[in-house]
């Protein structure tokens, strides 16, 4: 595993633990300079975000990952990050989803989601 | 629609017609700066991309788009664009797929393709 491939990893790890178990943390991973596209709306910069996920309504979501890939990005140490896998909510379903993601530096050390477009996959 | 979308739709029409009619053009939408990741492996540049090109076996390729999205990307007058669909290759049956770009400008007005992933969603 290349170094890109690991950082994309733990990434993904604590983004979908997050939103697993504490749906409003997830807040933490944008910043105002966020996108972020759900079923086809898109919600921009941090009250947006914030008001989507206040109103995703599951008690319970599990999230499993079948394939992550991850490139490069457009700006320097940024990632462009690709995830297929299946969901779960309350007593549904399985559900097939893809999610992308462009994550940047955060001038802090660390990553934020500058891009984030999702889709339930029929 | 919004001129970020109109751009986003022609893009993708005229790159799924050029890959349905004429597979080996599509090289066209590529630069050396390019990374593309095809079922888990990645091409980096015009020579690796061309050759994946080359190594696709089909006779016939038929894509059909689902719902596509877009957004601003990193870099100044790039978009983020996602794709989801289901594309059928000979005789074969038909398989969902998800694509995600990220389109950049090339310098002459145009635009080029900096990240390409494309999975096929079981």
């Amino acid at each position: 595993m290349n170094p890109a491939q690991s950082i994309a990893q733990q990434f993904l790890q604590q983004y979908y633990q997050t939103l697993m178990t504490n749906k409003m943390a997830l807040i933490q991973f944008y910043t105002d300079a966020s996108i972020m596209t759900y079923g086809g709306e898109l919600y921009n910069g941090l009250k947006a975000i914030n008001e989507k996920l206040e109103s995703l309504a599951f008690q319970k979501i599990v999230y499993k990952i079948d394939d992550m890939d991850v490139q490069p990005g457009a700006v320097q140490n940024s990632l462009f990050l690709f995830v297929t896998g299946s969901l779960q909510m309350d007593d549904s379903d399985s559900f097939k989803f893809s999610q992308s993601f462009q994550i940047l530096p955060n001038g802090q050390g660390g990553l934020y989601v500058h891009n984030d477009i999702f889709r339930l996959v029929y």
